[in-house]
């Protein structure tokens, strides 16, 4: 394994190229660079397509899958299709990074299309990180399609993080949950320099008893742009809630477009949003404890993202 | 004047045929029904469109005026052009309802285009009524578009109400902010039956130090459906603040989708959004007092709405 895979990998996965205990599959530059399955975590290449099948068995309970994609260098451009099917009642942990290293003139770009479908009480914690590195002019682009089925009472949080160096990403999530099911979505992305960053989330609460929390904290800095888009179709008793907190600074400019609507009588739909600078008396308070403006700043928004 | 103009008049305008103090313009059916200027306020028909010109001079204060359209039967689409000249440093108030009467199977429609063009320092208040009535199979139409052009330092409050009868609207309202303009909306709108009601405000925050905040309340009844739509752009340093709340009932349908955007990076923006049926514990107090659930019901929402 090449150490920029290696490098990748460890901030995107907290893999370090040594021993895994249970399942993974490591993508490398649109090619499988390792894989592993357990008695009760089958990954599959899929047959028609480039990606994996990946089968946890039912009542699986408290293991950790890794699938992390990495783009070691310019003019790649990968498009994966990963399907997660959840037995009924098992409760696992996905961690799914993506990594672009780019150190050329040409695009390298990772596109992820992940669907899941849980089973009846099934439990999934997913946790995505998002990174570009390299010194090269060409963009680090990571354009990932996300869509979940979440059967009756099952349970899912998605932790999706974008933390620096991806240039440009369009990042699209589906849901559509059962009855009582509740889907709980965190994500945080910071941008920098000219970096263009979209989210759309869609989620149908279908289910009597269901409900979707999304909440999104953001940081624009330089001339990047950010664009939240999401939108909760409460289509039973239901309770759905979206937030969106973001940070500018210089000259960043972010967008915020939360859309409710309530479709049946008994659907609980709530949304806020706030857009604007680090308040000024944050600033001081930290700055008559001795740091400068910049550690200040830097302070502020790490608590933030947190 | 008829009376169902004399009807009309006094629930959107406080208006029953008597003498009026201040100026006044009586639209009715697409014809003038009655005018009147004052020293300061001039009421002129426009040369090259229907509707009129409203010249309000330079500190005129506390003068009201009242510019109400009635529709009063079938078949007629009225569509009307006023705009208002709102001199350096006056205050006033101005009163205009809009009533449509129908009693026949064909549309009645009333289409009011109003812009604002306040100087310096100018305040306004502008009050708005929508209603319907009348027994016919035809449907009663009322698309108002209103533009506000805000110098420094102008202020204006629009109360905008539609109490009931009109079958459709579709409400656009755009306005631009100088330095230190403030703007505030308050809007309210029950809809039952198959009625449908779409708001769009679009608010330019231009000038450093503007402001605007946009609240809007709704009652959807019966199979209705509304769609709530707001945009704030923060483009200087500014405060922008929308909020939408929004009682469904039996099997009305309600959309919220509230935009922010901070161009700038002193632009301070924020949203609320909440949709869902009455509290149940709501409903409960007030029975046990005595009343019944309809009488509760109502109790709410006149709460609500006031």
């Amino acid at each position: 394994m090449n150490p920029i895979t290696q490098e990748l990998l460890g901030q995107v996965s907290d893999l370090f190229g040594g021993p895994i205990g249970g399942a993974y599959n490591i993508r490398e530059d649109g090619d499988c660079a390792g894989r592993q399955s357990t008695e009760h975590v089958k990954i599959e290449s899929k047959l028609t397509q480039p990606g994996i099948d990946i089968l946890v068995d039912p009542d699986t309970v408290g293991e950790t899958i890794y699938i992390p994609a990495v783009v070691t260098h310019t003019g790649v451009n990968d498009l994966v299709y990963n399907d997660f099917y959840i037995g009924e009642g098992a409760d696992v942990t996905i961690v799914a990074g993506c990594g672009v290293h780019n150190d050329g003139g040409s695009e390298a770009r990772h596109n992820g299309v992940h669907r899941f479908f849980l089973q009846k009480g099934a439990r999934v914690l997913y946790i995505e990180k998002h990174l570009g590195i390299g010194d090269g002019s060409g963009k680090r682009v990571i354009d990932p399609k996300t869509h979940i089925e979440m059967a009756e009472d099952s349970y899912m949080e998605m932790d999706t993080t974008q933390i620096k160096g991806v240039d440009s990403t369009k990042r699209e999530s589906t849901a559509v949950l059962g009855k009582n099911a509740k889907l709980v979505i965190k994500e945080k992305i910071m941008t920098h320099g000219d970096q263009y960053a979209e989210t759309n989330f869609v989620v149908d609460l279908n289910g009597e008893g269901s409900g979707a929390d999304l909440v999104s904290r953001s940081v624009a800095k330089g001339t990047s742009r950010q664009l939240f888009r999401s939108r909760i179709n409460g289509n039973a008793a239901c309770n759905g809630h979206s937030a969106c907190d973001a940070i500018i600074m210089d000259n960043g400019v972010v967008s915020a477009i939360p859309e409710l609507t309530a479709n049946h009588v008994d659907a609980a739909l709530i949304h806020e949003a706030a857009i604007g600078k680090i308040a000024g008396e944050q600033m001081t308070k930290l700055m008559t404890l001795g740091l400068t403006e910049q550690q200040a700043e830097e302070k502020i928004i790490e608590g933030f993202l947190k």
